[in-house]
């Protein structure tokens, strides 16, 4: 294409969701980018099998009709090439999610994520940030939508010292659900490797500042597939650093995926019990999440 | 060139590193892979100046003569383009390393450690790993001739449970300085930005599993310099962040940088007194690094 039609959408979903995450603007630009990425995908690539090294899953990528490019590896259990764009602008405005049931809303959540992630992969401009931050804000705008409450990204920092003036720390999401309620500390990321220790000292750094429980970690991350040689999927998952961050540098409440890796489900029920889930489960139990106790 | 003449070299190094790295074998190899990045730059590329946004120091890059690219910037205070062949070789072997005095020692430590990354810059081809696996092995050698031990990058995580077996994490260096001594943790980074949270992460966990002060937070970075525009720099510094770091993750018992940043000066001697200092210091300062106290 002569130039790359995502792109200024892509801007126009930034400017919106910069003055306010949960609004029907960014809803409606949501939906919009989403049925763009996936009209492009279903007209100009082809879908092309890979060989999954991940026991019970299969995948595949698409790959442009003319040209060379190839996108990242697509679940295909949880990829609905068919999705009209209705359902995918009422997944984009988060409309009913809770009452779809959980099958169907992992594949409604996952493919518009995938969207134009993959979409982007194609035409392969070299924003390599535009993916991240396009999930950033579909996922922030989904829970903002749900706990009816716009994210900050900072905290003010205590002063223990007279000499000093306050501070503000940079996070990731921060949910205020109100008086005597959790907060909700919620990093954001497509994939995690090995930055995801991050997550794990940024939820220590609020516990010590602010005191343990009341600032709830919840992580939430597209998928940890990696594709090698262009042909076959793995998934890069390291389930003995993560006991070791949850035991020994803070704990994280809640893990969600939009596609769920095998090797991190038994986590959920061996010492320190670390709760992955994936993300469709957040709709059924976010109340929970401003409550005490697990 | 036709083909880059150090990736033969610093595929060597990298293959003795891994065997033995306080061996003269990787001095010898280090000697050579910097005297052959100091003679290209030299011959190849001319010093351009850039515009200092850091107060007290002045910045360059080098530029091919022919071609368009630019390298990395330069302190000038600190790289000094004349150092002989000679000088280079008893940085790298770290001969009499301490008795050098220190404006001199900071020279000598700077130029040897930046040549490599440099002359990788102007040769550009592709690994921007290159760079930063040189200068871990740099340092990590310095650091097991001085310390006479070479490091380790595992732990064994303690099990507390009868059904579990032996698990090890992966780990920046570790050296261990024998019975009744604390042990050395020891990122090596180019640059931190926002990825530095991972040293304190890494310490915490150290602190969790094995004990406050088992281990010995030593972080070691070459720069914070970042160009813009291709004419200006400045140094990206986080100190409001690393104190907050170092207040609640986990104490870092020394920084030290090869160039280190005007920012950061200041933490020394303020509230929670982290212990930046250029690294030559180390040579005078490492039988302290073993002991008890601060």
């Amino acid at each position: 294409m002569a130039a790359n039609p995502l792109a200024k959408r892509y801007a126009s979903l930034k400017a919106l969701a910069s003055k306010d995450l949960k609004s029907d603007a960014v809803s409606a630009e949501l939906a919009s980018i989403i049925t763009l990425s996936m009209d492009f995908v279903r007209k100009r690539a082809k879908l092309v099998k890979l060989i999954s090294n991940v026991p019970g899953k299969t995948y595949a990528m698409v790959a442009l009709k003319t040209g060379v490019k190839t996108s990242r590896p697509i679940n295909t259990a949880l990829f609905d090439f068919k999705l009209t764009d209705a359902e995918l602008a009422a997944v984009a405005a988060g409309t009913d999610i809770e009452k779809i049931p959980r099958p169907r809303l992992d594949q409604l959540l996952y493919t518009a994520a995938m969207s134009f992630c993959v979409a982007t992969d194609l035409i392969g401009e070299g924003n390599k940030k535009s993916p991240g931050t396009f999930f950033e804000i579909y996922i922030g705008h989904l829970v903002a939508l749900t706990l009816k409450v716009n994210p900050a990204k900072k905290v003010v920092v205590p002063t223990t010292d007279a000499a000093e003036t306050d501070n503000t720390l940079p996070t990731d999401f921060i949910f205020d659900l109100g008086p005597g309620k959790s907060r909700i500390h919620m990093p954001v990321k497509t994939s995690t490797r090995e930055r995801v220790v991050q997550a794990w000292a940024h939820q220590r750094v609020l516990e010590g500042m602010l005191g343990a429980g009341r600032y709830k970690g919840v992580l939430v991350v597209l998928t940890e597939t990696n594709k090698q040689k262009d042909v076959s999927v793995v998934e890069v998952c390291l389930p003995g650093q993560w006991r070791a961050y949850q035991m020994y540098i803070a704990p994280m409440f809640r893990v969600y995926y939009l596609d769920l890796p095998k090797a991190y489900e038994p986590l959920r029920d061996q010492y320190p019990f670390i709760q992955i889930w994936p993300f469709s489960r957040f709709f059924s139990e976010y109340e929970q999440l401003g409550k005490a106790g697990p």
